[in-house]
């Protein structure tokens, strides 16, 4: 079944690609869903730019452009300092993504010990590796976040045999029964956060391709609309969906519309507790509440094992307030304008993430395997990497 | 007391006026906050579409605007047919707040009964004094929800007795101490959905007239953004406030930044639960994992005692996409533009409020007092209305 998940994805859907040797192009999210935008990266200081200003994003996709900065780096000076420099420029550039670090601190293992003359070929080398084993660790969240979509999607039709009867006589290619399972996502954890297939989307983008219907539901997720990005990712891949409000969640989960919330994550602490895109909380609350599960997809990078629990402890990053005032559309006419929608002079405060405590956290979708979201679970997985 | 409250807020403060016996204009919300465009509200198709077009809106302004829309209507035709017609009409414009019905069964009370050639003026003098009482009304809800705040304040006060010391000894103008009571709001229910005053930003309104320093974190309240014109009201009132995300209330709970959660309501059941507009519902969920308190300000007119309880029972209106696809707002030329920021064919759920468990409110404020959100609690200062 790998083998399957592996390739269903085709190559034109990565947010970074090294079109030839050391030229890499970058999809600029910024522009996205109304402009399709390549860009070279040339310089560290343009990936630096590239992370702060969003262009790309997804705690994944943040460690494979962080590394490639590094490699481009090394081309110019591979000086000890300048080994230093770049990657405390890139490490500040975003601090809740822990991901970044990882890769920053494993391109510094594998680089420092090295002569200057060595660095470029093996920062290169190394940061190609990373973005190689991102795509099969996409692959693998997709397969272990499969199995959990069968099984609740079987739980769901066993509850209601007299809709499901159809499917076993019906062997037409028409819907077989009218059993959808309907997920619940927040921000964008799409093969556009990573080097492919995505974390939260990922399983989704599997459910699809072995034939499971499910229905989307994409929280637009403000200020910056990433819920926009999902709702592109998931009309490209043919997958129902419907975007809604980030209040709209707990109004669905309290009517029984969602069976069951899945999203990414950018740093969980060795107690399960989960940073994410802000307003994830809220969401884990709601599905609590109304006992429908809630998952986090991550890859094992996503772990911040020098973290005992994550609420109160991982930073959250204040962005700035222009996020929350001014938003960019398309008008009728077709330009792209920039609107202001609050008066003049309004205060804004726009924290950028939020700590979902792992007591409302069902379990993590890992490449290695689903787990509890505990120091038991994480660590029995995980043990390797403590 | 009372008189210092029923006077602070001057006139111009009200959403509906008649400027002269008849002549009734209405503020344009839906222009709020980057122009105040007065409307004349000429016809009962006017205030039907007012209410529609949401121009006007806000569970108590609802019922004065659709009263003075029957008023308008038996000017023209006041006929048994006529007027069952116009209140039919009427009440099918919102379905979730009660105030609209009961406005129109009490004019329906007052009028059936009367002469075709006696209903103009009765109708008048009714929607007059449906006006005039729900000034009273705010006024009232102000003065209860400021003893709570001001226990709230004092509560926080003398947790931080080295904080507050100075206010002991300094007798200037200046803030004696750094202690500010941080308050959530979510939606508007300001003076803006009334005839004056507000609900909860009466509560709001009062403490700044005596003194307490509030802080308010103000939910955007997307689709719609009626954040921007509590930002509006609360920039007028010179109350410091900071607009954040829907998403963000959440974190702001969980790190301790807020000490109260006080928002209005469009229909409260027998039992206590609350529909008010979409996503209260998570954020009481939010404040009740945090110890923090949820209070629902409400005139008594927004109680619907038919209903023994409100989840799953309270209609929830679902209204249009292009309310999240569309966003309105002034460029930086200083034209008003209409932006889409989602992919073309992007398909939408967009349902417009929720219902809050009465379990997650600690209490409701309303004109008469304070009261638990239960049937007990209810039945306690309102027996005589069941």
């Amino acid at each position: 079944m790998t083998q399957h998940f592996t390739h269903f994805l085709t190559p034109p859907w990565s947010p970074l690609m090294e079109i030839s040797p050391k030229q890499l192009q970058i999809l600029d999210q910024t522009r996205l869903p109304f402009e399709e935008i390549w860009l070279p990266l040339e310089t560290c200081d343009e990936a630096a730019h590239a992370i702060i200003s969003m262009q790309v994003r997804g705690a994944p996709l943040l460690s494979i452009v962080a590394a490639f900065g590094v490699a481009l780096h090394m081309d110019v000076d591979s000086s000890d300092e300048s080994l230093k420099d770049t990657l405390y420029i890139l490490k500040e550039t975003r601090p809740t993504a822990v991901n970044l670090r990882w890769a920053l601190n494993r391109m510094q293992d594998v680089l420092a010990p090295l002569t200057p003359e060595q660095r470029a070929d093996a920062a290169w080398a190394e940061a190609r590796k990373i973005a190689a084993e991102d795509i099969q660790t996409g692959a693998a969240i997709a397969q272990h976040g499969f199995e959990l979509v069968k099984t609740l999607y079987e739980q769901k039709l066993s509850c209601h045999p007299e809709r499901s009867e159809g499917s076993k006589l019906d062997s037409s290619a028409a819907p077989q029964n009218d059993i959808t399972l309907n997920i619940l996502t927040h921000c964008n954890a799409g093969w556009l956060g990573t080097m492919a297939w995505g974390t939260a989307l990922a399983v989704m983008y599997a459910a699809k391709h072995f034939g499971i219907p499910i229905h989307v539901y994409v929280d637009e997720t403000r200020p910056r609309f990433q819920g926009a990005l999902t709702a592109w990712e998931l009309q490209k891949a043919g997958i129902p969906y419907q975007v809604i409000t980030d209040s709209a969640g707990g109004h669905l989960l309290q009517a029984g519309d969602i069976d069951v919330v899945i999203v990414g994550a950018d740093r969980v602490a060795k107690n399960g507790d989960a940073a994410n895109k802000i307003g994830t909380y809220i969401k884990a609350l709601a599905a609590f509440d109304n006992n429908v599960p809630f998952f986090v997809a991550l890859p094992s990078t996503t772990f911040d094992f020098t973290l005992e629990k994550g609420v109160r402890n991982i930073p959250i990053e204040e962005r700035s307030s222009t996020e929350v005032l001014a938003i960019t559309g398309r008008t009728k006419a077709g330009s792209i304008e920039t609107v202001n929608i609050y008066p003049e002079g309004t205060q804004v405060s726009n924290p950028g993430f939020d700590v979902t405590p792992a007591r409302l956290i069902s379990g993590l979708i890992t490449e290695r395997g689903m787990c509890a979201a505990s120091e038991a679970g994480i660590s029995g997985l995980f043990g390797d990497l403590l």
